[in-house]
């Protein structure tokens, strides 16, 4: 049997080809393709627009850093939103907070969670969570409406490049995410990869300094994103994750595989060419 | 017209294809295939038994964090041992430090010397400088019958999976190492790919143990070696790269690209997964 091969690019001249038992899933939404590909070594895969959003074997780097590094860098965070996520491993992350007591969570797609739900249930499954408030809407309308405040504001986007998640990373989108965050509030933001696409990055980085005083880019190594450092940026008016916390609480209430209070003070660390990038 | 394609797999299942302008040099020697490739996105390469040894635009990472972490973790550092490297990155790194008046490079493999000085001068000229002296021989027979002593030996060799370095990756091996260190003497010696391959990995950290007294992982990012984290280890009997030199002294009499007093720090700290592995 010839085995089912999904292939994408990580950089304009250099594809990736993973060899699959086949495509599970494969829909257009009204925002988006949405693909779940079942891959030999990294497991069943959540493509978006072609591209890997989050594989079985790793999503677990992903999602315990975009949560619990902002988490751990808060005194007591009680309320947090998430401004797409719609896979739901944002939420799973959160909901290990016992303190976490409101999870909001706006998906732009309906689809991708009913997607989660069905082929990723260990992640889907905590969008059904009494804490996890879901809602389907652009999360660029609702900040704009909302009353409501948060200790903690996640963006888990698809990546700058793409254009319905676009608007995410600009200032006006900040500047409304600044003014639903309590006062030692922390938006934290997935950004992309900042190897092959450092100018991109850096723009995002700017348009955030413009918002707020504390903004530092923070990184951990997905395997099936392939190409690193993998990017994050930490924001806040109040609280730097680094100076603030020494090595972070981590009160152990639960087991992680990747996060542990090293590896978040390590996550800051920038090689030499980035952070003359950043910081010059 | 077709461009001719880099082909590699990164583990069993997953092939990369990089797109090149052509191959440069492609010779069997004694000991491997030695090829030069004209890739298009990461410039030259030098691909080792069809295994990517080293880029044009990423070897900065690996050699830096080779040579640079044992060296400003020693607190006066003049004889460095350099096993494998015949590319001349990490002969390149050490003569940054003025201090360091003796490099003594033993490589097998005449051909990678010279193709090195061929097509990667930037790296290859640094063994035509008169504190680099090269050998040509096995670095096991030359471990076992030198009167040497090294204040740091560096273990620049390809992956313990290929046939003619299994031997640089035993007990009996570092035990012959360990007896050309001087008293403060440091080990630092490439690993390999600890996302896929763990067990492999966690067997020659095992070996490590049963000579040194301080064995510690530690690793970077290397984008064209594709799976992360790339590891190295740090071996000594007196010398702890984190608790003995808080963040290492950083002279700062040349500048670096990867390297930095907290990328240094950064690159001990393990993930959860891999500390539960190593320290378990």
């Amino acid at each position: 049997m010839v085995p089912h091969i999904f292939r994408y690019e990580i950089s304009p001249h250099v594809r990736v080809y993973l060899e699959c038992n086949g495509v599970l899933h494969s829909r257009r939404s009204d925002f988006q393709n949405i693909e779940v590909v079942d891959s030999l070594d990294f497991g069943r895969m959540l493509v978006l627009d072609g591209v890997i959003n989050l594989t079985e074997r790793d999503e677990f780097v992903y999602h315990e850093m975009l949560a619990h590094v902002p988490v751990f860098s808060h005194p007591e965070p009680h309320t947090v939103l998430i401004v797409g996520g719609g896979d739901g491993g944002t939420a799973r992350e959160l909901l290990k907070h016992e303190g976490i007591n409101r999870i909001q969570l706006v998906e732009i797609d309906e689809e991708v969670i009913s997607v989660s739900k069905e082929y990723f249930p260990s992640l889907g499954q905590a969008l059904d969570h009494p804490r996890v408030h879901v809602l389907v809407m652009d999360a660029i309308e609702y900040l704009k409406e909302t009353d409501e405040t948060f200790d903690i504001i996640l963006i888990d986007s698809t990546d700058p490049v793409v254009e319905q998640s676009g608007g995410l990373f600009t200032t006006p989108f900040y500047e409304d995410c600044l003014n639903a965050l309590t006062d030692n509030g922390i938006v934290a933001a997935q950004v992309g990869d900042v190897f092959f696409e450092p100018h991109l990055i850096i723009r995002v980085f700017n348009n955030l300094k413009e918002v707020f005083g504390v903004v530092k880019p923070f990184s951990a190594p997905i395997p099936s994103y392939t190409v690193f450092p993998y990017c994050f940026a930490f924001c806040s008016n109040r609280i730097d994750p680094q100076k603030d916390s020494g090595l972070p609480r981590f009160d152990g209430g639960f087991e992680t595989r990747y996060y542990n209070p090293q590896v978040h003070q390590a996550a800051f660390a920038l090689p030499e060419y980035l952070r003359r990038n950043f910081e010059g």
